[in-house]
């Protein structure tokens, strides 16, 4: 099979890293450029040690350009790992010259502008794009091959929908009073130059932060209405945990049932042929060191007769499932490779 | 002024190191005995060579031994830093002597013997003195120089009914629909050989465990309830985070009242003048590395409009505020010295 | 091709874990058989999550037992991942019954029987077969397809006798007056129950362990004096560092050239054709972090005219290349797959 | 008493905190005045959530300025926390309105000219100041009153000259084959917004650095050589380890006596009375989390018979015996007060 010929567009950053390692030794996939406004003409392993021993000295970043980058007729598919704002006009670009885009930005996650401006605080780059663009978790949302534009769900979301989306679909779980407290690993606040994010600072450190209102919020929100049928709101509380990778997600949400077992039979009916969805028996938590690394979902399940609610607990790596690797997975899917090509 | 005579029994845990930690510098107090069942005999340092400027060679374990332990004339108060169960044993003997008793296990903290029985899955061993025990967060309660049984609120609880049992207790929140997430460091499962506390498998680990009904429920559904003058029922869901200290606590609970302005009046009025309660403005957020090593309690608490829900964060060093340095803050104020004695 | 058809004794541990991580997914390999003590009859995803992308729930441990599984005949080559003195008794059955033997332990590192005895301070249980044991670092000695019983280095050894062979085999540097300095990640320690192994006494916890003599002592001296045509006694402290995977080293060594020029002339000889040794220019240095996770070893040197030593530093996986990546690299060259197959 | 008044200038880096930490609570000293250039204006606690029981909100930053710092007649020792070359503008100024001035910066540590100029590759600022500074390890050196300009040791140069000079005063170990590692937590990289010390690149990262001639090796040849009589020159060879704070140190030096009794009788003489030096047992290894947050160094050594060295191994922590903690315990000694006053 002749093999797809891709590049990643900002690959500076640390799901851009994480996109190179894997693509890098992808069996159907030949990565033929990797972009960076920062580190043109510096050689991928110089920037990213880890690879050494897949790509050697002379593979370099070229500068980031979306014309030029329209214009590569030997590249058939682009990943953006590009800011939010800036994704959306190389996508114009490259969809114009009739490139796939998968794109791991926020820009084209929404269907409402509206919610949009609301959570980015900014006009929408390229509206008229919104429409084309397909958010999607591969495990719950069909994939064409005539798609152009995908959106990669966010971290936070895809830890969250995974689990709810099908409890929700199946009207299973109430659609209100719904509480999801999630704790991230560092990484998940970019590659950056930030005390923030120094070590002194993270070591130790557990904190909640930008409540009650983070972006990722609104994609949540969205897709957890329609799937439930009606306006869902929800209390969504994100925390930093001195880990470099992970996400742990604890949802709380009002049963409909006793006992968690027609949780586990929807369940069953939606994930027990998917490869990346672990359903844990009742009692047995999601841990992230079990799937760093990894771009698994871990989900699992209890109910408290006292309080007649569901507690559901979930964990990916932020990077992969959460990002890069969520994104190949699509991939994989829209061209007809194997589902786990290059993520095993 | 004379030195308060103190010993701790069960010392060789976490909480016991830091009470001696604690006490071995303590103005007002001379430490006279730490007991260990397992460290007879050992040099304090050898076990602990962190307190080697503190203590010297000398200063080894005794046996621990309830009926030895109350003929020690010498010794006026225990702290007993001992699993539940065995701590009350030793409680009864160094009450019959005489002796002030300062518990940090949970066999001394609810009023209720049925609570005790379902949550510790045990008969109590001393169920004559659960009225005696005083169940004291300095903050909240008052401490009277005749308690002579005082049982020290668990880490968990400590996090959640300081901020909470004020807004309880002036009807500023609503009873029902909470639900806590907390995240601890690693110490709070006990100094153990255990693969579970290992390092490799607890670091970059971040998971839920013990839902939905940890044995810290029971003081905190009590605590609420008394201060909220009707039966509360609570979602609590513990999680473990790659940390040696802390506890990071988030409340969700539905709001009275529009803003937070309320909520920040009736802290004010509990906290102002309270050294180790520091109240944060809100949208500032509650950071254990920023009470790791301190007996401080940080809180604080935003409003959200689209869900109507309080979110509240706090953060403490567990085995302080959450153990060892409470307890001292209590014999601190038992005994008329300064409440930072110690503790600075 | 045929799969090879292999099996792992001793798998519950660290490096045994890792082995099912690698051959799980091999592309010339089928695993047929995972045994252990401890663990026979319980899935092997139960044990480690982190596979269950990887396995199925029906992939469970056997029992250990060297008669046992020198009977089955549908599996061509056992991994030994065993403590030293055990993996000799399996290696015999296994051997005997005409089995192909990759040995992680040490039991068949050393040719000579005095070190054994010397640095293991017990007999060893099968000192006839030490003569068929062949110490392979795949970069720098021959493999044969004859070979039936394959010491692999251990750690340590490994980050030190790739950048020190080539150099002591051209003569290049002093075989006296050499000073090594390692930090292991706390993998190291291998993976036990034991408080000196938790998380609260590792975490920020730097220090020295087992001076003046580790066992791995004995390997590196053989090892050494071998290439060097001369006994070489060196100074060897191992160390303990607050991470879960790696080891940098740090050899000083006199010099026996001004400069690098010579010491990079040689390592190009011997490793600019190889996929897992990576030569960093002087000034660059090699860090655990970015060999986490792959089969590498990174070396790189500088020379400090005023004293006229050389300072070489490695770094590696200890559970990849320092343990299982290393075998199966072995293998790979063994049985004429692909040099990285499964390692990439 | 009446108590002496303080000022920190710098102190929005991690040794000024801790200054901050430590004076805020001292019991013999009045901290009137904390200057930092960019948090000018801003009240501590606010950059520095740690001191929340120790500050009120009103104590805030002022301006660094010398010459306004010169002029304020209610301070009577200036703590400087300032980088190299700044430091000493500000300690002239502050000398000739009659200051004490007790420098953590690398200004006044050296007494030769050439060797600033040669490690630190600047002209001096104030060379002529260079006489008047008195480095201090307050162990090891005399101190007087009449001393207005005391040099604080680096903080690898303090874990490693407090085990070596006696040694080489008493000509008890060789002056020449000496080899240094050091690791050190990630603090000691200073407090700044840089992607090398952020927490992704640093945790589980091990790895060299600055080879082969990093600052503090200046003032570590320069002390060795006054100790031992004859110009003595060192490898040294520091790295980074994923740990905020300590530094873990190991020497290899040539023994002129075998075994380790000549040594330990050594630092018996010269450390049995002094509370900040702990001797620990040949075969007990000091480890940086027993030293963390304390002013301790723990200093032991081992004779290894084989190669005829001594192996001598030190920890600190390198923000407190390593910077602030000496800074106070100097002033402690010069002022009268208790050696251990504010760092117990």
């Amino acid at each position: 099979m002749e093999k797809l010929r891709v590049g990643v567009t900002g690959a500076s950053g640390y799901a851009g890293i994480e996109l190179m390692r894997i693509l890098g030794r992808h069996p159907n996939v030949e990565l033929r450029a990797v972009t960076s406004r920062s580190l043109e003409g510096k050689a991928v392993v110089e920037d990213m040690p880890l690879l050494r021993h897949i790509f050697s000295e002379d593979f370099k970043f070229i500068k980031s350009d979306p014309k030029v980058q329209a214009q590569m007729s030997d590249i058939d598919l682009w990943f953006l790992a590009l800011p939010h704002g800036v994704a959306a006009e190389y996508a114009r670009e490259l969809l114009a010259a009739g490139k796939t885009v998968i794109d791991l930005s926020a820009d084209f996650r929404l269907g409402s502008l509206e919610r949009y401006i609301e959570f980015y605080k900014s006009e929408h780059p390229a509206p008229d794009l919104l429409k084309m663009g397909k958010y999607i978790i591969p495990e719950l949302f069909d994939i064409s091959k005539n798609d152009k534009l995908i959106a990669c769900p966010g971290c936070y979301p895809t830890s969250i929908l995974v689990p709810l989306i099908p409890l929700m679909r199946e009207r299973a779980v109430s659609t209100s009073g719904i509480v999801i407290d999630s704790y991230s690993g560092v990484s998940g606040g970019g590659r950056k130059a930030d005390l923030t994010y120094s070590y002194c600072v993270r070591n130790e450190s557990m904190t909640a932060y930008g409540l009650p209102k983070h972006r990722h919020l609104s994609e949540i929100e969205e897709q957890l209405s329609i799937a439930g049928g009606t306006d869902v709101i929800v209390q969504f509380n994100p925390h930093l945990s001195p880990a470099t990778r992970g996400i742990s997600t604890t949802i709380t949400v009002p049963a409909k049932f006793d006992g968690v077992e027609k949780i586990y039979e929807i369940w069953s009916k939606y994930y027990a042929a998917k490869k990346f969805v672990k359903v844990l028996p009742s009692g047995k938590y999601p841990d992230t060191l079990y799937v760093s690394g990894t771009n698994r979902v871990d989900i699992s399940a209890v109910y408290d007769p006292r309080t007649k609610n569901l507690v559901i607990t979930s964990a990916i790596d932020n990077l992969i499932k959460g990002a890069s690797g969520q994104g190949v997975q699509i991939m994989n899917l829209m061209f007809g490779f194997d589902e786990g090509a290059g993520l095993l």
